[in-house]
């Protein structure tokens, strides 16, 4: 392929090198274990040029797996006014992302990870990474606690994914976004801010 | 294929038939819409062969799933003891299940349905008819309020399914079934009986 995209810089060549190396290096060692300068050293690039195509290391990440939303962008409307409320704004903001066109590649992504073990590990490192540590950081929950709480709202919300945008189960599936918050919005609130019963053996 | 099994009823060739045509009608027509005559009809045999190799519909319906587990002998036991304290039990079920064996049947069948519109129309007829449906109905809940209530459960129990069993997310694919019980054993109890906002103008 020696064509060129006019979207995005540099060779595509290089630029799929860069992306085959990352993708095998998160979805091998993780997000936290994975470096930038090892995955230069696999594709055969100055690590410069990583930082020069894809800026940091969350950016390679997300090329990595082509979501087409920024949680960065997103995490801020949900965790704004902490943790009151923010059951129900984490899924009024999910189903308002999930009820969009992005949901479409969102379904792609889901299934391909539950049939490919590296896609899924992606995700999975995605959720916790990108997503759901720094929700729990931003919202200040305490660090020991953080990742049980932060792993129950992924069960509410991956089940979410799969009922009302895969499996299509009625009435959830058509039912109008205010209903599903009202329902599910509780859940995640006492999942984020309430007491567990179980949590003070984890710690 | 001329071989015959041993452990299963009847000329396998005729037994493969009937589960094609099975398949094809519970997928395509639904559980409740599909009729063991018209599946006779498909696979060239006489309904009383159906009944003599499979039993009732249900019977047919769950062969056509291979599902390793008996909805039929399991949900009495979280119904008995009727609404209270329903969620815990329904949880505490559901992780002996999928912490078993048969679990290892149960994340093949939800990686196909990701993938295959077939079988996941299966699968969802499956939760519908043989597990939510039965277990609405046992537990006396208003007809009105069920399937909301039960499709807010799937989506529960599909994301523990996930992220515990697929995605593996920790510390939720370790955590200790009492942990678990206690964390979503409530979630589970509301969605079936407690008072969610937004099921009135749903009736």
């Amino acid at each position: 392929m020696a064509r060129r995209s006019g979207r995005r810089p540099g060779n595509p060549d290089t630029r799929q090198a860069i992306l085959s190396a990352a993708r095998e290096a998160f979805a091998e060692r993780g997000f936290d274990h994975a470096s930038i300068r090892a995955i230069a050293t696999s594709a055969g690039v100055d690590p410069a040029l990583i930082h020069h195509y894809f800026g940091t290391k969350d950016g390679l990440f997300m090329a990595t797996i082509d979501i087409p939303i920024d949680p960065q962008e997103l995490l801020p409307q949900v965790v704004a006014g902490g943790l009151d409320g923010v059951g129900e704004r984490l899924v009024r903001t999910f189903l308002r992302v999930w009820d969009s066109p992005a949901g479409t590649a969102g379904v792609a992504l889901f299934r391909s990870a539950m049939n490919n073990e590296w896609t899924a590990r992606l995700l999975r490192e995605f959720m916790e990474t990108q997503v759901l540590r720094r929700a729990t950081g931003m919202l200040e929950i305490d660090p020991a606690e953080a990742p049980l709480r932060s792993s129950l709202v992924a069960t509410q919300m991956a089940g979410m994914v799969l009922v009302r945008y895969i499996l299509r189960l009625e009435p959830l599936a058509s039912a109008p976004a205010d209903v599903v918050v009202a329902a599910v919005g509780p859940t995640v609130q006492r999942y984020l801010a309430g007491d567990l019963a179980g949590l003070a053996d984890r710690r």
